[in-house]
């Protein structure tokens, strides 16, 4: 029971294969033998590889803005940070400033990437940079939702309320609000030095 | 910007298609109009529907355990929680018990469940409870894993630490990081009543 990283004699890719697609996703079949000579057959999708960003914006040290906005896969609406996919010649930064101006109507004129996470690495190759946004000036984009998100000012104070919240359940968003509160709490002039 | 949840109106579905389909996954498109009257397009994927869990085990206040896994999505190993699908005819305790004694070796007397939570609901509906379990004791169960998973104890002092390992990505098990340290942080007694 080691504590220290081993590395680990990853497993052969014997055959890939794309056996199905959509406008959006591709899966992919993957025959795998691993370095004790087991034999598996595995699946996994395939994204657009550019990567994401969430973007945890505090207009002041006691405050962030969450949004909520309608997710397909439960056909109902959710509460949670800002986020998207980082477009074609962008890098991470650029994303989150464009995706803030959109969503909540700020830019920032700083950013702190707390955390780049992983969605569900046994079935997915997708990579989401969680970043906090601070310094903020009102700009608004007009983006591509198809209805206006609905804006929130969530006090720090009360982060247990917002775990009790019935519709603040997605992975990435609880993450990324104990990373930003951790970060707050351990970087208390931060919001000085951006006076 | 409101502060409380406003009861919003969930977009009609207009058509609704399975658009591709592997052994594991399906592909489901919607149309979808929106309360304003705008329509859009969207995918989703559809799983198993019965739900995953995930088990922060504690042999002691100060210690958790850790598994290394392969992941295939990622074609690398990633350091996080056991966790595993509930298996038909069980519930969410029956399949952490389990999958401890699968993947750790040991089994659990008590559970505290700390959060749902959801994958990415925009393209999922896949739900994954935490769970905190205490008063362990040894049983090995062999499960489906091709290769034997290596196993860490780690320090609850070294979590910063832990959050810096560049295996220990997915947004799941940070999550559940901070999750059972906080309840832990509030509850310094949980350990007394089990003894």
């Amino acid at each position: 029971m080691a504590e220290s990283k081993l590395e680990k004699q990853k497993p052969d890719i014997l055959e890939q294969e794309i056996v199905a697609q959509s406008r959006l996703f591709k899966i992919e079949q993957l025959q795998l033998r691993f370095s004790n000579g087991e034999e598996r057959t595995y699946e996994r999708m395939r994204g657009s590889g550019r990567g994401a960003v969430m973007v945890v914006a505090c207009p002041d040290p006691e405050h962030f803005y969450l949004v909520r906005e309608y997710c397909a896969g439960t056909h109902d609406y959710q509460l949670g940070f800002p986020k998207g996919l980082i477009d074609p010649g962008e890098d991470a930064l650029m994303a989150a400033n464009r995706e803030l101006k959109e969503e909540i109507g700020f830019g920032a004129r700083r950013f702190i990437t707390l955390k780049s996470l992983a969605l569900a690495p046994g079935y997915f190759n997708a990579t989401m940079h969680i970043v906090l946004a601070l310094d903020l000036y009102e700009e608004h984009l007009t983006g591509d939702e198809p209805e206006p998100l609905e804006l929130t000012r969530w006090p720090r104070h009360r982060i247990t309320e917002l775990l009790q919240q019935a519709d603040f359940t997605e992975a990435r968003s609880v993450a990324a609000l104990f990373l930003a509160d951790a970060y707050l709490a351990r970087n208390p002039d931060v919001f000085e030095l951006t006076a």
